[in-house]
């Protein structure tokens, strides 16, 4: 099924690219390094490396200014690191796995190919600020290693089970509109942490249904039943449902037209290729906390002392719990457990103190002793014994989940 | 306190005028007889009459065309009932209650003089399809009945308790987007739920709570807590929160701006006064379930056998219980009861039966026998008596209401 090569797999965020070095000589990822560049949008960007024992971090890198240079300069560094014998040339990389947000009707990974290509390209026009670095990493990386397999994984896949009558707009059902509903997003997470709680757990993931919340810059929750998506927070873009560090999450649709007069017009940093109006841009990149507080450091925020840090905090904390109530509801009160995850959601105390406090009602309780140093496992159990439900931390890893679903599909995705 | 003149509580919806007369006799609000005109944009019009046993239902009204005849017919056949002694000439009327549904910052109910009307008028930016229709009503009404004291009741009112963490939406915090919060409405509603309920339940309003549901063509939910507005589910805008019959309810801020490239202009519907974006009016005016199914009429709809009538009467039910379950949440399980209000909620036995059957895990139980069969009662029990919480139907009364908050301050307003 696998060979003795390697995987590459590539998330890129709007400011930041990690790689993870997959070995592909058994049926489950075997993580060989981890690489990642960070700061491209504030220079100069700094590098984190891990192989091991090996470990770089915070070294500061004077050329690297954008995702194409951070890529080439990842390749050489990983081709250079004589402690990776298994990446020594490019030709050693059989698969390159790339994390895409907007799947659109995809409901598994993609080869990449010309045609798939274009139509990531289409869909781009749903969530034009999501898609576009992941499709100039892909357009690089095939320039890079011509003889590497690209492949797409999509953060919507997951959430292709969401019910009909949960993922529709009640919107005029035009053949256009067909395609304007909830999408959702954050999906590699949500099925590693399913993985992972499941494992946990003792259960099938089939028979595992959680209340999972996916906290960082950008912020979701997912009610899961029996291993599938419910319900999630994000929508036909990943604006909707919890706010972020700069996205504004739910708000009165209305909101926008009475925060501007050019809610409408195209945005400056529309190309021709992407058209991105001016109220997408303001709700996606000028709202969230760091609009209340004046830092995306949500870490900062909680430790502020000022108003408008208690009031940023609080917001956050009430939008979380009500989505918790409305998932519960929606599970029928059928939950294995709440699940913390991404960056704030694993280092969060007392956020997390904050959340689950208020929902006693439901049954969740904390242990603030096991809540306050949070073990290394993957999972870790940070709820009271005496509550009816769990509470679990998860170190979520998206790239694993996309080696994984490499490793599983070998053969065919060798095809083309 | 009070005299024996009359209090004309008026309701001007977007289609019909109701207008309910009430002796000013007692404290509390006696009513007289009530009138409403209906068909408005759909011609010719129909009246509806009542008083005692006197009634009058659907008789077709030739000449009737706008809010302004209706108001001239209505009047004119109030004056000359002959069964209605206490209102015999233009002086008899005392008062006027508008009820106004975007009141600002307001906190109470205000006599309307130069300014407080310049001032609504300027609100109605908020809320350019919701305001206009009283706006133009108290002109008339001025105009026709020169010593008649106008009065404004808003529908923001009751909830101007709810916290600052829930009201403020996570946008830049400018001094005019400090206005840009969640305001709430349909509050005379809810404080006649509460009332009425209340008295039901044999406590005093002040450690009331409940999970309030106001079903009608538009529709939104509250949750009540010791008496207070904690949350409710519109916004800005009446229209963030539940759908409505023509109303989108929440959906991806992002969503309008693919459904149309020219969100942001301007309406064709706007005037000089009033700026209505096409986003605004599609996502009022085109969407909801009569998007899905092709009529306004719930009631046809639930009983629709075809897959978009289910689909719309699933979407309503969802976001129902998606709103229960986040207020019961945020109440901290501290509810005394499920409250079904407004044509939808008091009609709609079926709809109860669906929205409490998934309701089972916090609680909530419905007993099919009473709901099915409604009594008389302004408060019906529809509840199974083995249920934790209890689930009540309210007939709430918009115009009782402000007659009462007119009773209250009759003093005070009769000074201006």
């Amino acid at each position: 099924m696998s060979s003795s090569k390697t995987i590459l797999a590539i998330n890129a965020g709007s400011s930041s690219l990690k790689v993870s070095i997959f070995s592909a000589e058994s049926d489950t990822p075997n993580q060989l390094a981890e690489i990642e560049i960070s700061g491209l949008s504030s220079p100069p960007a700094t590098l984190k490396y891990s192989r091991g024992d090996e470990k770089i971090k915070g070294k500061e890198l004077e050329n690297v200014k954008n995702q194409g240079d951070a890529l080439d300069y990842i390749l050489d560094h990983l081709m250079n690191d004589d402690g990776l014998p298994q990446l020594k040339d490019k030709e050693d990389i059989e698969f390159a796995c790339h994390r895409v947000v907007h799947g659109g009707d995809y409901s598994q990974a993609q080869v990449i190919n010309r045609d798939t290509y274009h139509h990531i390209e289409r869909l781009s026009d749903l969530a034009p600020l999501h898609n576009a670095s992941a499709l100039s990493l892909i357009k690089s990386l095939h320039e890079t290693l011509p003889s590497t397999i690209n492949l797409a994984f999509f953060d919507t896949t997951f959430h292709s089970t969401i019910p009909r009558h949960i993922s529709t707009y009640p919107v005029p059902q035009s053949s256009k509109s067909n395609n304007l509903r909830k999408y959702g997003f954050h999906g590699l997470s949500y099925a590693s942490i399913l993985r992972s709680t499941s494992s946990f757990l003792k259960k099938p993931p089939s028979s595992t249904s959680l209340i999972a919340l996916h906290l960082g810059s950008g912020a979701s929750a997912c009610a899961i039943r029996n291993g599938k998506s419910l319900d999630t927070s994000m929508g036909l873009t990943p604006l909707s449902g919890l706010p972020g560090a700069t996205r504004s999450g739910d708000v009165d649709p209305a909101l926008v037209f009475h925060m501007t007069n050019s809610a409408g017009d195209m945005s400056a940093s529309s190309t021709k290729e992407l058209h991105i109006t001016q109220a997408e841009e303001m709700l996606n990149k000028k709202c969230g906390w760091n609009a209340l507080t004046g830092t995306t450091d949500f870490g900062a925020v909680i430790a502020g002392e000022r108003e408008e840090d208690k009031l940023a905090v609080d917001i956050l904390v009430d939008r979380i719990i009500g989505l918790v109530g409305a998932y519960f509801v929606r599970l029928g009160g059928e939950v294995d457990a709440l699940v913390f995850a991404g960056g704030i959601g694993e280092k969060g105390a007392e956020l997390r103190n904050k959340v689950v406090d208020s929902l006693r009602c439901l049954g969740f309780a904390i242990d603030e002793g096991k809540n306050g140093k949070v073990g290394d496992g993957v999972v870790e159990d940070v709820g009271s014994d005496e509550a009816r439900y769990k509470v679990l931390v998860c170190r979520t890893d998206e790239q694993a989940e996309m080696a994984r679903g490499c490793l599983e599909r070998w053969d065919e995705f060798k095809k083309g």
